[in-house]
């Protein structure tokens, strides 16, 4: 039996009000939480489950504190339109203080609001081996359920800081700034890179004056149709594809 | 005033059993009502909106059947969790019973089952100028509010067929048909096509075996980190941003 203070504890979580506040989120689903369990360090507070997931996953599910809970509960606690097995309570991730963008590549995010793409970009950043992201304080929250699981388990590998993006920007002498523009220099002809930051911007608005003074060269994915643009997290994608 | 039966006439096209129904189907927001006015042969039945929108669009309103509605209305005919100033009732695209693969690069979707995955491969398409999709008929529905939505406008000249793919494969003799895989050709270093049929897989199936028999090239996006694969329209646009 789950207790109704933890109910309507896990219930609050899904609000960025109370999300900011506490220092844990909700993952969900049994590739999400086995994929947390394998980290190095885990930071599971809590999992609940169905019986189904405890029996499959005996071995880890001793050494964590795990509550078996029913369908019905799960489907009152779960943040997911289609509950999954299971839930975990999780310390958020420490940051490093210290970014190191010497000798790798990394994203910055200029005002990402969208948590589908939030998520997927995450998704790809470890598909290409990026394990840092920065993004200004007004991009979306990566501890909203839509980012955590559209990340795929990626979230557990990829470190997101969020700063005043223009400010630790102008910070980075030296290190040469790409970002995705729609006129700039052709990405399918762009020498492949070891070291620099790419800069994606907001959905509507691309990216913004503040950040653009830092950007050293504009990178253009070359239109062949129609459509006025790209989304984000596709973007993203293709211009990975040619320069890592 | 909105009569109630139209109220609810449209609130029921948000279902799928009613829209696969009707020969109608609902547009929402300025930017796509407005791209489907501008279409040669649009198809917009009624337009209802607010005094706003009607105002700003008075040249283009005063031509077409257009209802004033009040933002409560709107609320309750919009199919979208912010609605958006205008909402159009717009006749399905008739698509040609001949489909010709002949000199261009055409899309084949196993299964896509995310509507927003759908809608931005279609966006990704007419990118790339791309003008025709297959898909097998269980593929996610064109007319679901959030594959239309996040089409961007799209929609209106990207053809979407539905089928059994894996039929109508078989009988394209001669066109080379890739696929995008976890093993196969890099695609950093295929050569570029201009005729051919690319198929992307189910977002966690990838590509059935009947499908796969008529796959002539396998195609891989290299993995550099530890992401288990890519989403299903980043992968898309990765690989036509090489091959197109």
């Amino acid at each position: 039996m789950l207790v109704k203070s933890k109910l309507k504890y896990i219930q609050s979580l899904g609000q960025k009000k109370f999300r900011q506040q506490e220092p844990v989120f909700v993952a969900e689903g049994p590739k999400l939480v086995n994929e947390l369990i394998a980290m190095e360090n885990p930071g599971i507070i809590e999992i609940f489950a169905l019986k189904n997931w405890i029996e499959e996953n005996k071995s880890v599910a001793d050494k964590l504190n795990v509550q078996e809970i029913s369908t019905i509960e799960l489907e009152k606690i779960s943040h997911l339109t289609t509950p999954n097995q299971v839930l975990a309570l999780v310390k958020k991730f420490e940051t490093s203080d210290e970014i190191t963008v010497k000798n790798k590549i990394t994203l910055a995010l200029d005002n990402i609001q969208d948590p589908g793409n939030m998520g997927t970009i995450i998704r790809i950043a470890d598909w290409y081996g990026i394990d840092q992201i920065i993004c200004n304080a007004q991009s979306a929250d990566i501890y909203n359920t839509k980012v955590i699981q559209s990340t795929m388990g990626s979230i557990c590998r990829v470190q997101v800081h969020y700063t005043t993006l223009s400010n630790w920007l102008s910070k980075q002498k030296g290190i040469p700034v790409y970002a995705a523009m729609l006129n700039g220099e052709d990405v399918t002809s762009i020498n492949k890179i070891t070291e620099g930051i790419l800069v994606i911007g907001n959905e509507a608005k691309g990216i913004s004056d503040e950040v653009l003074a830092s950007v050293t060269t504009k990178i253009t994915i070359p239109q062949k149709g129609k459509a006025e643009s790209l989304n984000a997290a596709v973007a993203t994608g293709i211009i990975l594809s040619h320069i890592v």
